[in-house]
């Protein structure tokens, strides 16, 4: 079986975790098990003191090849922060990015090889040796795709932010306007990506970010007309009117999508969706076009989180036998 | 007073950080003060993982401005090594590099602003606007100067390997056939180098290594012949036959000049070398065309560090007075 799964940050690390749970796969990867492809959203990489940054990629690797800071979601387990004191220290701008020093060398790696030329998909291939995430981790893209936040200024205007910058140091507390995927019309997906959805038996959309992170992913053209010919199941992110983590109301404000599981799914579309599985909360939601069924969605465990993946791959399947 | 002080790594920081002491100045430099220029030695600078690292630049840095490992003379105090290890765990090369936590943001921070285009000189001037060393620290050029060592290969040939890969990876052990200034042909004095020069009172050499520190700024175009105009005392870096710290003997064996007191003066020459400082232990030495004096030279605690850079600074003066 060949399941795909365009995934974001932690929300997206934590599903496939339980993926690889319900399906007994992982680090240990057989030959005949399903094989999970994973498109991470690199919408919000960022270069900063000329190391390549790339959240979303990196949360799912350390969080599947077990070097994930646990309480936290992000970044390694056992980090320290005196590379990023001492930059400050030098009165280096910004201050604002969790730069750990594990963290750094994944960034010095990936520079390294990207300064000398390699793609972004061989450098994470080439880290994955290393954390061995028992799934196959592609970017979306090859290409530099940015997402940048408009915002106002001081002068009665408006003004463009990296996605970052709006979400780690301001919180995503600036009113965004508009979010804009920087690069994403001229971007191509990267090498595997549209052969693994053609491939795929079904795709899982975890309860990631719907704006940044899947919406990123679909941005990229050729990626969502090559999943609506696939069958997509999604979770939503939103439970009972308000983001199961992290601040997606803020993003989906920004687009003019409400904070619901309904709308979300609607954003997303019947074309792309066939089936959203929502809380037990939002039991009673309806989507035309969409199977819907409810569950308890919260990951609070490494259990609940299987059994919700199980729900999600149960109900793709069922849906995939109905299309013939 | 102007003086003037070439400088390789460890021996040039200690020297200077006695000099200091001995006149009263250092990191709260008043007007009115005597001024050191030190020109530092960049022949051993090397990019690793993209990083610019220069390590007797940093030593003369961190040691003036306080931030030294004072036990190995080399690298930051309170230093970590998880970069380092991180970047191991990556299979990355080399790994016989001592790169600390502490010590990549400082380069980084070279390496970002050199890609801005920034010349090393500007480069250095803002990294001592955090260390503030009380001296005003040039590198010796602007341009690229490597100093690679010829050794004997598995052929019956021979190879170069860069200066930091001989002298940290292999403790200097390997033969060296001959030692090169990879560029120096072509570098120019870094701005401000020969003004200093050429408006010192006296020019100091500490026992910095002859060959791979003193001779490669020596190697520079320009600097040895502004030297050849000043009044010049040096401090032998070896005593009794053995160079007082670090394998200085095995670079002098490379260029063909004796482990002697008196062979490392001949090796500058009565044209450079107005005044030579030796040891007791080689009490007697004399070098035809240089004024030689014998005294204590261990730099065993600051109070003999001081009055050893006293004693080279008085025989300067007197030496000049000399000369009219």
């Amino acid at each position: 079986m060949r399941i795909v799964v365009p995934a974001g940050g932690i929300g997206g690390a934590r599903f496939l975790r339980g993926l690889q749970a319900a399906l007994g796969s992982g680090a240990d990867h057989q030959e005949n098990e399903p094989t999970i492809t994973v498109i991470g959203n690199t919408g919000d990489d960022i270069t900063l003191f000329g190391l390549r940054i790339c959240p979303d990629l990196d949360t799912v690797m350390y969080t599947l090849g077990g070097g994930i800071n646990e309480d936290q979601g992000w970044g390694r387990a056992d980090e320290t922060f005196t590379v990023k004191e001492e930059l400050a220290a030098y009165g280096m701008r910004p201050t604002w990015f969790g730069l750990g020093d594990r963290d750094v060398a994944t960034h010095i790696v990936r520079a390294q090889m990207m300064a000398a030329g390699y793609p972004l998909s061989a450098v994470t291939e080439a880290l994955c040796e290393r954390w061995r995430p028992g799934v196959r981790l592609l970017p979306m893209t090859d290409d530099r795709v940015e997402t940048h936040v408009v915002v106002d200024d001081d002068a009665g205007g408006t003004r463009a932010i990296h996605f970052q910058e709006w979400w780690v140091r301001h919180r995503a507390a600036l009113p965004a306007r508009a979010i804009v995927g920087v690069g994403a019309e001229d971007a191509a997906p990267a090498p595997g990506v549209l052969d693994a959805i053609a491939a795929a038996d079904v795709v899982l959309l975890p309860p990631s970010n719907p704006v940044v992170s899947v919406g990123s992913i679909l941005n990229v053209p050729g990626i969502r007309d090559a999943l609506t010919a696939a069958t997509v199941v999604g979770v939503s992110p939103i439970i009972g009117g308000a983001p199961v983590r992290g601040m997606a109301d803020a993003c989906l404000a920004a687009i003019g999508v409400e904070t619901t599981a309904r709308a979300v799914a609607e954003h997303y579309g019947p074309d792309l969706l066939d089936g959203w599985l929502v809380d037990d909360a939002d039991a009673g939601t309806e989507v035309a076009g969409v199977e819907v069924r409810s569950r308890p969605l919260y990951m609070s465990d490494p259990e609940a989180t299987a059994a919700l993946a199980r729900a999600a791959l149960d109900l793709a399947l069922e849906l995939k036998g109905r299309r013939g």
